[in-house]
This record gives C-alpha cells, sequence and structure tokens, in this order.
C-alpha cells in the first residue's frame, strides 16, 4: 500500500486524521506551504520550512516544467534533492496555470496546447505529459490533469468539460501506474489524487464526484473554487459534494484560502489546503494576528516596540518590532518581505495546529464560532 | 578608557590585534558586514549575521536619518534594540552620501545644506549635527564628518578641504565628549574616529595625518580612496600614510574593497575594512570562491550539483546547488539573493578568518602571494 488514512477523530463532518505515506506522516487538517517555482517567495528555504512548523511543500508542475525544466530536476535527484525539503511535496497537474497563465490555449481531446508566459514557445500538456513531469520532479503526491472552468460558467460546456476530466483521470492513473513501475523512476510510490469539478453546479460536481471515486484514487480534491465566486457558494459546493468523498481518502480542497475559508473547510469535511495568499499578503505588509488582520504599512506602527503579534511566537515576533518592519518596508529592504513571509505562514501552520487541537478536545463547533469571521477581518 | 586596542603580532607592516570596546571585542584584521538601512540587503536579519561570522555591522547615518530617523530610532531603544545586533556596530558620518547621494548640495564652514534622496527635503548636517544622530543610534563607533571631495581633484581644492575637514573636526570631538556626558545618551562609551582625507597627493594625506593624530582619537580612517582611482594609487597613499598613523590606535580603510584590495590593504597595515562589494555582487549572482570570482548566471552550472564553492561550509554551501541556485536566479526568486549574500558575506569573514591564522602563524607574506590576485580573477 502506497498511504494510509488514519481518522483519529470527527465532530460533525469535521476531520481530524494522520496521513501515513512516502517522505513522512502528515497531521490533518494541514496547509501545503507554496512554493511555486521550488523556493517559498519572500526568500524563504526548504530549511525556513521547518522553523515555521510546514508539514508538507506545494510546487507547481507548470512553471518547473517551463523553467528549468522537469528533465533538469530529474537529473539532479528530483524536487526533494533540488530544493533540500525533505517532507512531502505536492505537485499541482499544471492544469489551473495552463488555464489561468498561458496565452493561446487550444483545448482538445488529447490535451492542451499553449504558449508558455515565459519565453512564449508552444507546449503541449495532456494527461499523460503531466503525470511525466511529476514523476520526473518525484513529488510524494501528482494531482490529475483537469480542466479548471472559469467563473461563472455555462453549464453545458462546464458538464462536458466536466466528461472530458474524467477521461483525462483515466488515462492519467494508466500512466501513473507505468510510470511507477519505471526502474528509473524517482518516487516508484507517488500518489495520484483526482480532482472534482463542475463549476458551482451541485448535480455536475455530485455526478463528476461520483464517477471519479470509482476510481479509487489515493485522495480527492476540490477544485474550481475561489475563482471569484461568493464564498457562500464555495461553501454549498463543498458541503453538496462531501457526501460522496471517499471516507477513507484524504480530500484536499484547491487554493483555499482565508483563515476563515479554512476553518469553514475543515467545518465541511475537508483535510489539506494550499493557498498564495498568506505569502503574497505578507509581502505586501498584510498581517494575520490573533486579532485578525493588520496592515503594517500604516503609521499607528510607526513606534510601536511589540511584535506584530504579541500572541505570536513565530521567529520574527520573538525578535522583531512592527517599528523595525515597518520601516524596513518603507526602505524597501527585502528583509521585511521575509520576516512577514515567515510570520503569516507560521501563523497558518499553527491556526492548523489549533484546529487540530480543537477536534482532538472536541470542542471544533467552539473554536469555528469563536474565529471563524475574526481572523479574516481587517482591524 | 573606552576602549582598548592590543597589538598581538605583527609581520612587516600588517597587524593582527583585538580590540576591546563596549558591545565586545573585534579581533583584527575584520571585515564589517554592510547593513545601511539597519539590514543587510538581500534580506538577511542581525540573527543571520552570527550564522556569517559576522564581528562587527556597519549602518548609515545618512540613510537612517533620513528613514526612519534617528531620533525615531532612538525612541526604539538605538540600533542594537532595533535591528537585535547585539554585536559592535560603527555608524559612519554621513559625510560620503551626503557628497555622492544628496542632490543640490551647499558646502559652507558650518556644514553642508543639502537635499535628501527620498523626498527631495532640505536638510542641514555639519559636525554637530552628525555626532547627534550617531550618539541617537547608539552606535559603538561614530565617524567624523568629514567632506569626501572626488576623484581626480584639484591640489587647491583638497588642501583647503583638508583643512576644513580638521575644524570640523575638531568640533566633532567636543560635541562627541558633550553628548557622551548627558543622562539620557544610549552609549556614553561611543568612540570616534577621525578620517584621513587628502584625495591621492601624499603631501596632503601626510600633513592631514600628523594633525589628526594629534587629536587623540579612538581610531582613524583613511578616507576618499576607492572612488575610481586606479588601485597602485590607492596601495601608494596607503603606504604613504600608515606611518604616521598611532601604533596604538585601530585603523580603518574605508570602503575597500575586493578580496585582493583588503589583502593589500592588511599587508600595508589596516586593520579593519567594509565594502558593499560583497552582497551587491552576490545579487547579481558573481560569487567569491577560493579559485577565483564565478557568474553562476553562467550556463555551465545548469546541472552543476556541486555547492558555490566545494571548499566553503557557509550555510549556502552546506546545502544547495549551483543549479539550484541557478534556477533561482533564471526564476527572479528572492531566495537566489539571500543565498548568495548569505555566501559571499561569509567568505569575507573567513577571509579575514585566514588573514588572522596567516598573521598568528607568521606566514602572512605567503598567503598575500598565494591570493592577492588569485581571488580576484573572474574565471
Amino acid at each position: 500500500m502506497k498511504s494510509k488514512l488514519t481518522l483519529i477523530k470527527t465532530e460533525g463532518t469535521g476531520r481530524r486524521c494522520e496521513f501515513e505515506k512516502v517522505h513522512g506522516t502528515v497531521q490533518t487538517p494541514a496547509f501545503m506551504n507554496v512554493a511555486t517555482c521550488g523556493a517559498i517567495k519572500g526568500a524563504l528555504s526548504a530549511l525556513d520550512l521547518k522553523e515555521i512548523k510546514c508539514q508538507i511543500m506545494l510546487s507547481n508542475t507548470y512553471h518547473l516544467h517551463v523553467r528549468p525544466g522537469d528533465e533538469l530536476v530529474k537529473e539532479m535527484g528530483g524536487l526533494h534533492e533540488f530544493t533540500r525539503w525533505q517532507g512531502p511535496i505536492l505537485t499541482d497537474s499544471g492544469g489551473f496555470q495552463v488555464f489561468s497563465l498561458a496565452k493561446l490555449r487550444k483545448i482538445q481531446e488529447e490535451g492542451v496546447t499553449f504558449n508558455s508566459h515565459v519565453d512564449g514557445r508552444k507546449i503541449f500538456m495532456g494527461p499523460e505529459e503531466s503525470m511525466q513531469i511529476q514523476s520526473n520532479l518525484g513529488s510524494t503526491i501528482a494531482m490529475a490533469f483537469d480542466e479548471c472552468v472559469e467563473n461563472p460558467a455555462k453549464y453545458q460546456y462546464a458538464k462536458e468539460s466536466c466528461k472530458r476530466t474524467v477521461r483525462w483521470l483515466q488515462r492519467c492513473k494508466a500512466e501513473m501506474d507505468r510510470l511507477n513501475s519505471l526502474p528509473d523512476t524517482i518516487n516508484k510510490k507517488q500518489l495520484l489524487f483526482g480532482i472534482n469539478q463542475g463549476c458551482t453546479f451541485e448535480d455536475l460536481r455530485i455526478e463528476n464526484m461520483k464517477e471519479i471515486a470509482e476510481l479509487d484514487l489515493d485522495g480527492y480534491a476540490i477544485g474550481g473554487l475561489a475563482v471569484g465566486e461568493p464564498k457562500e457558494d464555495m461553501y454549498r459546493v463543498i458541503s453538496a459534494v462531501e457526501p460522496y468523498m471517499p471516507k477513507d481518502k484524504i480530500r484536499y480542497l484547491m487554493g483555499v484560502g482565508t483563515p476563515g475559508n479554512i476553518i469553514e473547510g475543515v467545518y465541511r469535511g475537508v483535510d489539506i489546503f494550499d493557498c498564495v495568499m498568506p505569502s503574497r499578503n505578507a509581502r505586501h505588509g498584510h498581517l494575520n494576528t490573533w486579532s485578525g488582520i493588520i496592515n503594517i504599512n500604516n503609521k499607528k506602527y510607526e513606534k510601536d516596540n511589540q511584535p506584530i503579534d504579541p500572541q505570536c511566537d513565530c521567529p520574527t515576533c520573538r525578535n522583531f518590532s512592527r517599528s523595525y518592519i515597518r520601516h524596513l518596508f518603507k526602505a524597501k529592504e527585502m528583509l521585511a518581505m521575509r520576516l512577514c513571509v515567515m510570520h503569516n505562514l507560521y501563523f497558518y501552520n499553527t491556526l492548523m495546529e489549533k484546529i487540530r487541537e480543537a477536534l482532538d478536545n472536541g470542542n471544533y463547533q467552539e473554536f469555528h464560532d469563536k474565529y471563524v469571521d475574526l481572523l479574516d477581518t481587517r482591524i
């Protein structure tokens, strides 16, 4: 068996699990820290990730395929060797970036032809190519190649796209099985997660989930959310599709989100999350605290000798003041971004720790009610 | 007594010393790591400085006066509290920046009026103002306010400027004594170093050195070099002025330089150095190694799994490959700069360590001959 999910405790639909696999065990609910090109934006290295309680790193197939190239990464020993992150790594399929970043794309049954956002060269990516790239990267978890339909979508297009994504998923599975059996594959226990699509149409979502559940994959993701729809739609879709997600498989809500979104996602039965928001916000000085979100550029922090969050014990808060960090932003010193990304990611990883504690202690409802709005409030 | 210099060993003109003062002892020859605005460019914090064997940090009076303001820094407890660097800090006088960065400056006997390079506002700085700012910053060592005449200079102008700089130095000393005796001064043992000027005219340099030596200051710097003159001129001036520098005072060659320049400077009797070159070069991928300077952007490093320098044990070389670092530059990841600045500063601090060892062991001539050209060679 390539992986094992142990359900430790539940509260309502919420789940507290342990997910064992190659490259180590992840305690869930967990947040994956995003290293798009193999490095966390804001000058964080794999060594820093340990300090900020990261359990699992996420890297982007599309970006690494375009630059430096997945074959180069394979030659260098795979993404673990290349980045020096020794824990689990999830790679996305490239699908989302192909549909959001690349230009002049053309979708056919075989796959997608598009132009690289870096040098404009024409690239073809289909299910097999995506699996081959992810196999070359040697990640712990590979994501299926899917079409992420933009919001709002036409019902008929969404329906046809879903059908094609299921056919792509079957091809992904076959290709992954083949790759995992090759002698020179870096990670022969690479896992494959399927992705539920169907835009905001509940019937499409459910039908699609039923179909992909039958393929008995290593985990299941809900994709195509947090792409501009109101959060009520997001929550409605999660709750509609959740009963059809296998209970014995790990569940991943892609690209989500704010602390409130995550608290709500866990509440509705999700195990793992990822989002660029905490590091992107940090680079602009928008910082998560246990009292809400502060903007460190605000004049009121000019002579404030307190840490970003007096309740936080991250490497930044243990050492530096709001006043100093605000000065670093004004002086355009890169250190500002680094200190703030460290803080925000530590905050997210600590949030997940507290979520797990609340589930362990059976008081997640209370935790949810206390924090779901508070943590997303700008103060 | 505010400081103590112990001459441990000499070889020719070269000196191996120990410099004791408030904020700790510095083993010299030493290189000061430049944190212009209170942070090392490349996202290094004061905590990182320990890891790269930094003994003494340098910050810029002009930059900190303009932003965030020295009075704010004083309110925050001084530069040590603000940046969290607990070792010695030298602040320059602001003179060099006033003459190189600021616009529309006007020099009078009282001091210099100029426009801030940040917001254009009119600022006046004279010897007293420079001392007050440095006292507010609470640095270990304050530098005298001087005029740094541009190269090449007219003899007559250089001569008059030197005379004025001596008069300014007398005012600096009086003001520093006054400030150190005030009850709310952060560092009442702040040291004052005088700066030798005189462009490339040996007679002016010597006359000026004799005059400032009489003031019995805590240390002496050679300023106004490495401003575009050929390195032969720099070495000639150092050797001309060195016999007139007090042997019992620490000697600082300002803004110098390449590893070869430093090896030559030590050879000619200099104790401490500073330069933005190692961190600036690092941010462009130009990296110091014990075999010469490499450009990590070079195609030949694309699949090179070795560290930047196989002989180096810095945090970067202990963990990351040339291939990964080259990729980070291509992908415009800030981590590239951070890893390279860590490496280059570690290289400089290790160079000083090896220089001290060679002096301790009485084989500095051999060390000099082996490395003086080699380390500056692009390979």
